[in-house]
């Protein structure tokens, strides 16, 4: 891939593993890129020594790849700042950004959420925090990507998004090579709520292998989790079609048949019979799908969408309902047409 | 799930492990099942201790279950066939039964390919063999369903389809159950074709796998190959949102994350270093993918359709390409909008 390329300063902000594969990438095309976060013992040792073990073990960190403890410096004058933060953090780091910055920058959001009870998508969030006159452009990266296989330059494909395709094309620019394929998709919508929800039907496909259900079931929870993800979707502005992507089921391929998926752990151990306060002490890590899974319930009764699987979790998680019973439920819906609902929102007629 | 049944005669042609499993999926439903395989040590097996150690080991088979060696006595009076017989087989055993049957009947198929050559999908094969007035309807079961699975009543989830949909809800009727939950879909060309060109996709997950790529690179060839498959579909006359169902992502999920399938193993030996020659012998049975790849490979030619991953993979198979250049060169196309192509097709406008 020759992609022609003026070497650029960009701010990756957070320095965790997602964050920090992302900043390779970018170094990797020549960039210096300024790695920012919160733990300047971790900042220092990556700037010692070009690793950032506990995030990304054994990975040497190209030399471009700066580290910055001090948010306004790591920001200073840069057009493009990558946003890598968790979800819960991401208003906080924005004040800081306000405070610290005159000129109008580019954002491009990384993490995958729905804000609870505001119900807010990431971008939304982000217009919401920053001035106008500060603002460019929001940029949403998702897709099928293990930070760790990013750092070890195995092949990988994610899709960007934006309101203004030409933001998403420069981000496009910036970002692709050989190992890292970067596609566009002007569906802004569907692209960020299919990475948050995407969460939920990992937590349903860890309870099934939980319960010892085999690869049928999951197979089933994951085409059915997606159709209803695609429902919702349509409902709020989204293209059904965005869904069946990189950043639809690519998506939740990787995180339902991943071990190291954190939702796919929580929801397993919820399906061998632990509870959720159990399962979240066991854990000692915030499980984004358990805060989507309410986020996604309080959507389909907003905007009244049929929600069977994300329904059925919510009972688990919130209701003290049985796994098995949940699971059993699902499978005694009355008879079903598999396309009525989508159907429906698409208006498509039969080609046949 | 309660559903009023008359108990039937009913006939499954082919005792290996799919046959074998929905045959018990029928007795379980109160049927008298006829389940007839060429081998008559095998059928005596299965009359004698209700076993079929081959395909299905350690599994009791309910009393219902009756097997037949002789065809003519198999589809005697019975209304509907199920018709379970590898695709290379199917024309052989129509042609057997039009020797021995007077009365219209309705056909069942659950097999997954393309003929090579002719290109034609079964129940157009079935049309073919069969006289019309020996031929009520053509009905197609298919989805994700590893035969143990079913055979240990875990859930499981499948899709009927027919140009009759009166015919489909009635074979609907005649499987469905607590475990084994039946969907229906008016979409026959997209059914049929998502099981034949899965496999397919299984291979190159194989090979990605082989070569020691990751989760991410897998799914996105999961992702972008049923995008290509889609794209076939839809000129062929099916609905491109079939693909998102259950004959399409979810079998492809259960296919290409399973060391199980046979498709995914011959990839994975490919992606290694063997050539297909070494793997077909190592094999020692069918690898149903590589017949479908070529006639995937004359269809996108036939239907002037770009199919990318399918286009490397005969490259790979049937011109000596290695794995790697293969894979690589996947990577290194231009740089491309994720929906162009199908957005193309459905004429959908973005709804936000």
């Amino acid at each position: 891939m020759k992609v022609e390329r003026k070497p650029k300063d960009v701010a990756v902000l957070g320095a965790g593993s997602w964050g920090t594969a992302l900043a390779m990438v970018l170094a990797d095309n020549g960039h210096h890129t300024r790695l920012w976060g919160h733990n300047p013992v971790q900042i220092e040792e990556i700037n010692r020594s070009q690793t950032n073990q506990k995030y990304l073990p054994n990975i040497s960190l190209p030399k471009l790849v700066i580290g910055y403890s001090d948010l306004s410096e790591a920001i200073n004058e840069v057009e493009t700042i990558i946003l890598a933060v968790p979800t819960k953090a991401i208003r906080e780091v924005l004040k800081k950004i306000v405070q610290f910055r005159k000129e109008p920058l580019t954002i491009v959001h990384v993490s995958k959420g729905i804000e609870p009870d505001t119900l807010l998508r990431i971008s939304e969030m982000i217009e919401e925090e920053m001035p106008l006159g500060l603002l460019k452009d929001i940029v949403v990266l998702s897709g099928p990507s293990h930070a760790e296989e990013v750092s070890l330059r195995h092949p990988t494909t994610v899709t960007v998004s934006a309101k203004n395709m030409e933001a998403a094309e420069q981000i496009q620019d910036l970002f692709i090579n050989q190992n890292f394929r970067v596609y566009t998709n002007p569906d802004l919508v569907g692209v960020e709520i299919g990475g948050a929800l995407k969460n939920i039907i990992a937590l349903a496909a860890g309870i099934s292998d939980g319960l010892g259900y085999g690869d049928n079931a999951k197979a089933a929870l994951i085409t059915r989790g997606l159709a209803e993800i695609a429902r919702l979707g349509a409902k709020m502005g989204a293209r059904p079609l965005t869904f069946s992507g990189l950043t639809g089921i690519g998506d939740l391929i990787v995180t339902c048949t991943s071990v190291h998926s954190r939702n796919w752990r929580a929801g397993n151990m919820l399906g061998k019979g632990h509870n959720l306060e159990e399962v979240l002490d066991k854990m000692g890590m915030v499980v984004e799908g358990v805060r989507t899974t309410k986020a996604a319930y309080q959507l389909a009764e907003k905007y009244d969408v049929k929600m069977p699987i994300t329904t059925a979790l919510y009972g688990i998680l919130f209701s003290g309902i049985e796994p098995k019973d949940a699971v059993d439920g699902l499978m005694k819906r009355r008879k079903t047409h598999e396309m009525e609902d989508l159907a429906d929102i698409l208006s498509l007629n039969s080609a046949n």
